[in-house]
């Protein structure tokens, strides 16, 4: 249990190696549900069934990121009667970074999801045999010995029948998952050079410096510590004190409890 | 005993967690279920077994968590003698909004069980053979080499019988599995979006910023660990008073009992 | 036998926790039944088989749950003698009451078992194949290829004799072994919806608020331990001193012993 803990708090304040581990659970999961759950239905249902696999999968994953955030909570929570207050401009702009920074953090699971899942290729495969665009069955038949059969049944053949010759078969999928791979690498590398960019930008235009910024992350995370452990105690105190003057009918002592502006102030 | 107690002690406080523990297990009970029970009939019965097997399971879960969940019996409790007491409106609108609380808890196990009964497919191959109306069957088997014979033996299909070539079997019964699939992700992704969406909603309208509302979900954790400690202290005093007069023919000295009016008021 | 003993205190307290676990043993010992001892006589006893089979055992676990709990007793004792005393009314709706929750304990084995029985399905195959009515004989021999076999020899189908084709006798007990299945489901939900309904109505006219109904609960638990500890405490001292008297010669100290009216009042 307490292995468990440390692991999970070191995920925590380790921002990358968190999003490592996300990442390649995720890929494990892709791998495992590829194998076990995806059957491609070979007819033209394929095209909606390989779409729905690869996508709607990694909207789940990104819904869930956004739900087990912790900060999207902190930044929603009341936030339609704190509007008013601050000055409308400054507000938005803050609003924006922040959920940015969420936004970053949930990806990762959806984009690793969607880069197995091309690399793995077969989820491509089945997409691209069954589409119905004429154009785009005959650019995918054009180099084999029976072109015709071939954009006939060409939704068949990610299920190997024998309609289509093996040798004709292997040469369209092999284009298609080498396809797919492309497809695959060119995103990975689009996200982490986007990713880069942007944090570059962000750096760059911060106004303290590396070690100060660093002073101040680790400030804010010892702050979270102490909040926890300070509310928990005061919360027990509270309880303690109600609940005695309820049984024992003594009048209860008067205790400081912080205002609802006090509240909104430190947050 | 005592690392139980600590993981259900966790599972509790973090929602989501013990969310998550809830879904994963039915979802391994679920397959457990549809390997070790689930026979497909493959006659005219096959639409209602498959309906049942899969909807039935899951009203029972449905019922399992409002039963289980205690604030079900805290809501309840006396409901119908308290009414008279605050304004009808405040009182109404209170009570929807735990009830949702609950229902939401209480959703979990069975929509996970209905999602991965639709990614498994076999209750839907097996729901879909054995439907009754022609035009669905015609569909189901317009593609195949003999569609009389399919149309005729549809509900056959899942029992591997001889009278259906193993190809046209085949091609049916993953175009049906395809489907179930597709219809279990986009379940899945639209429960979380709805999740999502209300969750936002709900947070967004909350008076009390995050850092307070985290505040009060401590204390009345605290506030309830101690009162099961106060109760059986109270009772434990009192059950001794009560039966040391009854042997010893004292008068029982008098002890503060909470009337009903003070109860209510706190609870 | 500490551990064991924690546990079953445990379950002793959490009510739910009880019940779960008599329903999951019972499920248990149905299983190790049906395989160990169940064996269909395929002849026209099958039918008389298959039903004490199955009901019969239910009644026994439905007899135990009433000899098991103390609350039964605690009813019964005396009650010939009681009856006059409180008025008639408010005496027999506290009877019936009270006989509902004991009943309400003791059928989770029971309805268990049968739920269990018709899920596993073969208690069902054996009485179905073997009830002497020619309607149901023709209604589950009409889809096979030969109708006036299957009929003359449905009772041997559980026994996989070779008179009938396997083709046919897979279908006949595949559609039976449904149908056990959809039964056993909507018995399953209907208990849970029915326990749900009743308490749900039970707390919702309670006149006292959810707290104060655990108070009361903890209350009765520990007058119950202390009567325990009290009542072998008080009979060890009354035995001594009657002892001392009869071997010593001396008159016996006065001791207070509650009166046959003091008991029946704190019953």
């Amino acid at each position: 249990m307490e292995k468990f803990k440390t692991i999970l708090n070191i995920a925590h304040k380790q921002t990358n190696l968190g999003c490592g581990l996300v990442a390649l659970l995720t890929a494990g999961g892709e791998q495992i549900f590829s194998t076990v759950v995806f059957r491609c239905p070979c007819s033209e249902l394929s095209f909606l069934y390989g779409l729905v696999s690869m996508l709607v999968p990694a909207l789940a994953l990104l819904l869930l990121g956004y739900i087990l955030n912790k900060r999207t909570w902190k930044l929603l929570t009341g936030v339609c009667h704190r509007e008013a207050k601050l000055s409308c401009w400054k507000m938005l702009a803050t609003t924006w970074v922040i959920f940015f920074q969420i936004s970053t953090m949930a990806l990762v699971a959806p984009s690793s999801w969607i880069a197995v899942a091309l690399l793995n290729g077969n989820y491509f495969e089945c997409m691209m045999t069954g589409i119905n665009a004429s154009a785009i069955k005959e650019h995918l038949c054009e180099k084999v010995t029976s072109p015709a059969k071939c954009t006939d049944h060409l939704h068949g053949l990610p299920c190997a029948t024998d309609i289509i010759p093996t040798a004709d078969r292997d040469e369209v999928l092999l284009s298609l998952r080498a396809m797919s791979q492309i497809a695959g690498w060119l995103l990975i590398a689009s996200i982490m050079l986007c990713n880069l960019m942007l944090t570059c930008l962000g750096r760059c235009m911060s106004p303290i410096s590396y070690l100060q910024l660093k002073f101040w992350k680790v400030y804010a995370q010892e702050e979270n510590n102490l909040i926890d452990s300070y509310t928990s105690k005061h919360a027990k105190e509270l309880a303690e004190r109600n609940l005695k003057s309820f049984f024992d009918r003594k009048f209860p002592e008067p205790i400081h409890i912080p205002s609802n502006r006090d509240w909104e102030n430190i947050s």
